[in-house]
C-alpha cells in the first residue's frame, strides 16, 4: 500500500454493528481515521469514530457516495451494494474483501459453484429456481433449502421434511443441500494479505442453540486430532488462495461422522466464530484483519489459553431498554472477559454481547463458561 | 454502586490523552457513555467518546459545569481542579479517585508527609519555600529539588549539585530530597475498589532515558526476589489501603543498592509503567481500573507472558506532521504489539505510542524490544 496510513488514512466500514465496533476497537491503535455507514442511527459504532453516517448499505447512490472520498474500504456485513464497490475499485479505492469476493460469498449458489469448481469438499447441492421449485427434486428427505442471498445467522433455512413442506418452501431463488450428518461445527478463521502471505487461526469447535439457530458456545482450540485440524487448516488456506481474497475469511465448516470435513459457509470478515482470539490468541481475528487490509505482516495466532466464547443473547419474552443481570457475578469468576455491544433494545435472542472465559485448563474453562451462562441474563 | 450502569452511566474523564484513549478502548466493553474535558480540540480521546468538550481542567467553572450532569468521573492526569471535584462530590457525583487523593497527590510535600506519616519508607527531604530558598539548606551536594506542584515526566525536578545551582534552582514551594543510589527504578500498580478489595499488578522494572527523563523501556515481571517482590507489594497495598483510594494507583518505588526500597511517587490513575498489561497480563490496567472505580470484583493480575514495553518518542530534532517509519518492519517481529496515540503533532521525546513486546522467554522479548527501538522512529 503506497499510503503512508498512519495518520491519514481514511478506511469506511460498511456496517457499524458490533464487529465494526471490535474492528475500531483495535484500529484506534493504528491512528486510522474511521468513517462507518450503517441504516441504524444508534448503530454500536456511532460514536467512536471519525464519521458516522446514516443510510442503507445496499443502496448503490449511497454507498458510492460514502466510499468515493475514503481510501480504503472494508466490510462487517456482506449485504452490501457490490456494484458500488466495484465502481469505487475502478475509481482506485481499496476494497478489501474485494467487490469480487463479496459478489461471490453473497450468493450461496455462487458459493457452491465455486467449491465445486476448486475441488473443495461440500455438501451435495442442486440449484432451484423460482419458478420450477421444489416439485421437481427427486431427493429423499429430509435435505436443507438455503436462500441463495441475504440469509444470516439460520435466517434464510429451512428444512424439508416431506413433500407437505413444499407449501412452505422459500420461492426465491434457492439452493438444496443434502442433510450433512456431522458429528461437529467446526471453523476456521484464515487470513491473507496483498503480498499473498496467509495464515489461519486454530481450529475451533462450535455449538449452536438450536432455539435461537445461533453459535453459542465456542471452544478454542480444537481437541480433535492434529490430523483433522490439519486437513482444516488446509482447506481453509486453498480457499484464500483460489480466492485471493485481501482481508479474513471465516470459514464455517462440518465435521461427519465419518471424519469427513465438508466446508458449509465462508463470510470474508471478522466473525462470531473468532471473538475468543480477543483474550485467547496472541493476535485477535480484529488486528489480523486490520493487519490483512493495511497489507502489513500477519500476525502470531497462537493460542495463550484454552478460550471459551458464548454469546450473549437477549433473553426470550423480553423487549425494550437492555438491563443486565449478574455482570458483577461473572467477573468474579476467574478470566472471564465482558464485550457488551452497546446495544440499547434487547430482542428475544438479539446478540447483545459475548464474554470469553479462558483457563489454562480446557475442562475448567468450560465449567467457568457455564457458569456464566447460567448467572447472565439480559432482560428489559 | 446503586446505577445500573451498562449502557446508563455518564462517565466523565478529566483528560483527552493517550490514557484516556486506552481507558475508552477498554469501556467500550461496558457499555459505558463517556464524556471527555480536554484543552486541546484534537486530543487524542476526540472521535472516540459519546461527548467531547474543549476546556481547561484548572478552572473550577469548566471543571464543575462539565461534571455536574454526570454519574462517575474520573482522571488521566492529576492536575485537575480539585476544588470543582470536591463541590460534585458534595453533590452526588461519583468522583474516583476521590477529591481529597488527587489533593494529596498532587502536591509532592503532602505526598511525602503523608509516606512519613504512615512509616512508609521513602528518601529524606525538607520542604523549600519561596522565600527561604535553598540558601538555607545546609545539606551535602548533590541532591535533589523538586517542585511540589505541577511536575510531571521529569519536568519540575533538578539536581543540585553544588551552590552554584542555587541560582538556577526553581523559586516556586518544592521539597530536597536526598539522592537515592538506587539499583533499579520498579513500580507496582495497584487497585482497590470501594468493597475494599485491594490487587497489586506484578512489579516491573523500569529504564529510564536520560535524555528525556521518561520511562522508556519497561520488563514485566521483575526477576528480583521474591522477597523484594513481595515487599514491593505490601508497600503498595499498605499505601492504597491507607489512602482508602478508588481506583488505580501507580506507585513508583526506588531499589537502593542495599536492598531496600523506597517509594519514589504516586499517580492515581492508569500510568505508563503498566501499558505492558493490556497484552502482558490476564486483566489490563484500564480493565482493572474501571472494575476498581464500579466497585467490581477486581481482575486477576497475573502474567501471562514476559513483557518489555518501549515508549515510542518523538524522535529528536522533528517537529510537525507526524510520520512514523519501520511499522511494518516491526511488526514482522513475533509478539509485538503496537498503539499510536493518534497525535497528529511530533515534537523531540512526545510520547506518541507505546509498543508491547510479549515472548515465553525473558530474554528474546528483552532481544526483540531492542530490535524494535532501532527500527521503530517517529518523524515530521
Amino acid at each position: 500500500m503506497g499510503k503512508d496510513f498512519y495518520g491519514d488514512l481514511r478506511l469506511g466500514i460498511l456496517g457499524g454493528g458490533q464487529l465494526g465496533r471490535m474492528l475500531i476497537q483495535d484500529a484506534i491503535n493504528y491512528n486510522v481515521s474511521i468513517h462507518v455507514l450503517d441504516p441504524d442511527q444508534n448503530a454500536p459504532c456511532k460514536r467512536l469514530c471519525n464519521h458516522f453516517e446514516v443510510g442503507s448499505l445496499s443502496d448503490f447512490d449511497t454507498v458510492y457516495n460514502f466510499g468515493k472520498g475514503l481510501d480504503m474500504i472494508t466490510i462487517e456485513i456482506e449485504k452490501v451494494n457490490v456494484d458500488a464497490l466495484e465502481k469505487l475499485e475502478d475509481e482506485g479505492v481499496l476494497v478489501y474483501p474485494q467487490s469480487r469476493v463479496i459478489r461471490l460469498i453473497q450468493d450461496k449458489g455462487l458459493q457452491k459453484q465455486f467449491f465445486k469448481q476448486n475441488d473443495i469438499p461440500t455438501a451435495p447441492f442442486q440449484f432451484v429456481s423460482a419458478n420450477e421449485g421444489l416439485q421437481q427434486i427427486d431427493w429423499s428427505f429430509p435435505y436443507i433449502q438455503k436462500l441463495r442471498k441475504d440469509g444470516y445467522d439460520g435466517k434464510g433455512v429451512k428444512k424439508i421434511n416431506s413433500a407437505a413442506d413444499h407449501k412452505t418452501a422459500f420461492s426465491e431463488p434457492s439452493i438444496i443441500e443434502k442433510m450433512v450428518d456431522f458429528e461437529k461445527e467446526i471453523g476456521i478463521i484464515v487470513a491473507r494479505n496483498d503480498h499473498g502471505d496467509v495464515s489461519t487461526f486454530p481450529m475451533v469447535e462450535m455449538e449452536f442453540n438450536p432455539q435461537a439457530n445461533l453459535v453459542e458456545f465456542l471452544i478454542s482450540p480444537s481437541t480433535y486430532s492434529e490430523e483433522i485440524q490439519a486437513e482444516a487448516e488446509e482447506i481453509a488456506k486453498k480457499i484464500a488462495n483460489d480466492l485471493q481474497i485481501v482481508g479474513l475469511l471465516a470459514v464455517e465448516m462440518f465435521l461427519t461422522k465419518t471424519g469427513e470435513i465438508l466446508v458449509n459457509e465462508l463470510a470474508p470478515r471478522p466473525h462470531n466464530s473468532g471473538h475468543q482470539t480477543i483474550e485467547g490468541n496472541v493476535t485477535s481475528q480484529f488486528n489480523q484483519h486490520l493487519r490483512a487490509i493495511f497489507n502489513l505482516p500477519l500476525g502470531n495466532t497462537d493460542n495463550l489459553q484454552h478460550a471459551v466464547m458464548i454469546n450473549v443473547l437477549g433473553e426470550d419474552g423480553y423487549e425494550g431498554l437492555a438491563k443486565y443481570e449478574g455482570v458483577e457475578d461473572i467477573l468474579a469468576i476467574e478470566g472471564v472477559y465482558v464485550h457488551l455491544y452497546g446495544k440499547k433494545i434487547t430482542k428475544p435472542f438479539r446478540k447483545m454481547g459475548h464474554v470469553c472465559i479462558v483457563n489454562e485448563d480446557r475442562e475448567t474453562a468450560i465449567a467457568n463458561a457455564r457458569k456464566v451462562q447460567s448467572i447472565l441474563k439480559v432482560i428489559a
